[in-house]
């Protein structure tokens, strides 16, 4: 498969662009003899790195909107949870597909995972076409029988996840320092270093998970962790709140990646990423919506200007937390995170981008692009999003959207219908 | 002229609308009889009011990204004061069709403006069919000359201004009590309550405003407004976040409606409008964007949910500012702050509404849809837009489109231009 998209704005000048596979082959002003099988005229468009989305649970997008403006304990226990409860493994694939479509209509071709019946979004993913490190949530409340069991599944899915998309990434998922035994942590280290594997999980969310942390264990999550040896590049820590200075110097000593969620933190009250403490580290942040059932979507664009006005807000300082910087969080931040060649335009790496529409009202007048992308423009802003050399969406149309749309009206339904008897 | 809309969804039931000159004629589940110039088809919409942008500086849309990232006062003096210096009518009237443009898209049929060369803004809306309430920007710095100089110009706006449109409501615009002299707030008092005007004012933006008036006036900028007999229902106060309790005491017992600008306070850094303290009062609270420089859009989705989020955040409490008060900040409050029968979608109302895409993905599945408005839904939700029993959009069709985005786009070009000579 090859892709020429001619005439389209780059960092200053119109390029032709040539896909070749699943990589840029060549990018220069004139490529008009290169022949391709699909042509697109990139006139008044600009090529752009797609979005990284690098925390989510995708099917909880059929939760959107369902239990709104609650107290953290009442909006969980009696709404949240039992609804989940009730989702198997189609429900799963229904709500993964209905969050891959909103993902591709506003620029994503990645997202990381954690979440239940692992098939389901694998399936979803295939179909799909993004790319995507998925982990299933493995939370046994130290309880032996549970941890065993979970650790048995995870396994098995890591036998088989190959047989879905050469675009997944397989990762570990222990859900939280709070609700995995210590013998599991240390039982998903091992298995990560000798597979070679990504481990995501939630770090100080919540005060009271510090809290409960310092009485339980006499340490913060983070020392705990650094303790257990799972600090490092490989662990995809998120939220990252309630971080002590020693938690932070712990973070960047080890090269922990962090993800901020700023949407999802500002909604639930989780309170305040310290951004500029962990960025003046050289801590690497990555960006991520997390479920749709704290956003209430998975849309990198706004979740670039919430970061930004979050943090300057907090900070009272218009200087930090910049255009570029939200930019790099929420593209190649990510990229290098889970180690993918991609996050550039550029000659050998992997073809995931997006053409933005620059006659989008919202990107008029086009002083700056990317203070416009993320300060101002909204996700239709994207005309069309290539993930590995394909192209998922083209004028913003995705082939088999009305299906996807109503099967999840269904499956909503569905679920209300089951709560109600 | 009359349009009549098919099976479209209005609270919990699916209806005809049936719009006869600028109101809603009739509204109900079967007016197959009816005959109409326009049908159109409400299958798989809900129709809504429109949104009322209480706060703006329309034109400013032209300096979107032109400076970023910045301290105050370098922003302010160093680069958007200059450029702002160089707009002349035919700038203004570009920059407002441009925001205009951007308003219908996303669902706004009224905006509250204040800005320079007001037959610019003015002739913009009579073209594009919003409603608006405009006030040229009144700043005499104490300055008697000045002063005498603009009062003339005020007066002959007053004059004139109907022959624009009569969707445009006439607005005194002093600027704020640190930039317009005593003898001029009583002159628009004067002249408001003789002519029925609604005064538009900045009002306690920055803690530095508020400082400065407790060092000159020996009181706080409300006090000094509530002094000069200028505090009631027709001054809309914007911003508000530098409030004493006796402050909000006195906008409580005068009826002064405020409104909430929690995006550009954000990124400008101005500090957080004490939201609970002022609804807790039943002061009335409309929302607005602000200009385009310091938001850097006008999109009043967003901003509902960085009203609705933003507040949760600061207060630490998740149950505040719900959905449904944000919803009704961004519509209803504004229709009832500036005496508009409008706001409810209901028989005898100012036909000012939106038809929205229940199958945006963004928009399913549909447990609550004002929450799914608020915190989920981007502007391109909206398939049509309705102001006036006019139809602005069709199909997120406008017509003009294209020749408005190249005109803005020219005169940036020339602004720069102009700039680096």
């Amino acid at each position: 498969m090859s892709i020429l998209i001619r005439n389209v704005f780059l960092e200053g000048q119109n390029v032709d662009v040539l896909i070749r596979g699943n990589r840029f082959a060549r990018i220069a002003p004139d490529l008009q003899e290169q022949q391709a099988e699909q042509i697109l005229d990139g006139t008044n468009m600009a090529i752009l790195p797609s979005f990284f989305n690098c925390h989510t649970h995708a099917a909880m997008t059929l939760l959107r909107g369902y239990a709104e403006d609650m107290e953290l304990h009442t909006w969980l226990e009696n709404h949240i949870w039992p609804l989940e409860g009730q989702l198997g493994e189609e429900d799963v694939y229904t709500g993964s597909k209905l969050a891959c479509l909103e993902m591709i209509k506003s620029g994503t071709t990645f997202f990381n995972d954690m979440y239940w019946h692992y098939p389901g979004t694998a399936r979803a993913v295939k179909e799909m076409g993004l790319r995507a490190a998925l982990s299933s949530v493995f939370i046994d409340f130290n309880d032996p029988a549970t941890a065993d069991m979970r650790w048995e599944e995870c396994q098995e899915l890591f036998q088989s996840y190959r047989n879905y998309s050469e675009r997944i990434i397989f990762a570990l998922g222990p859900h939280a320092v709070y609700s995995v035994s210590r013998s599991s942590l240390e039982r998903a280290r091992d298995f990560a270093q000798k597979h070679r594997l990504m481990i995501h999980i939630h770090l100080s969310e919540t005060q009271a998970e510090v809290d409960q942390a310092r009485k339980s264990l006499g340490k913060t999550p983070t020392q705990y962790l650094n303790d257990l040896g799972l600090l490092g590049p490989n662990l995809c820590a998120c939220h990252g709140i309630w971080l002590s200075r020693e938690d932070m110097d712990l973070i960047a000593r080890s090269g922990t990646p962090l993800i901020h969620n700023p949407t999802s933190n500002m909604k639930l009250c989780s309170g305040q990423f310290p951004y500029p403490e962990l960025s003046g580290r050289g801590i690497e942040v990555g960006l991520g919506t997390d479920g749709c059932s704290s956003n209430n979507n998975l849309d990198m664009l706004e979740e670039m200007k919430f970061a930004s006005l979050s943090c300057k807000a907090r900070y009272n300082d218009p200087t930090i937390f910049s255009a570029g910087e939200a930019f790099e969080a929420a593209t190649r931040a990510g990229a290098r995170i889970f180690g993918l060649e991609a996050g550039h335009i550029r000659e050998g790496m992997l073809a995931d981008c997006i053409l933005v529409d620059l006659t989008h009202p919202q990107l008029v007048p086009d002083y700056n692009l990317i203070a416009n992308m993320v300060y101002s423009a909204p996700g239709d802003c994207v005309n069309t999003t290539i993930c590995d050399g394909r192209i998922l969406m083209l004028d913003r149309h995705i082939p088999g959207e009305e299906e996807i749309i109503s099967q999840a009206r269904e499956t909503a339904q569905k679920l209300i219908n089951s709560r109600a008897n």
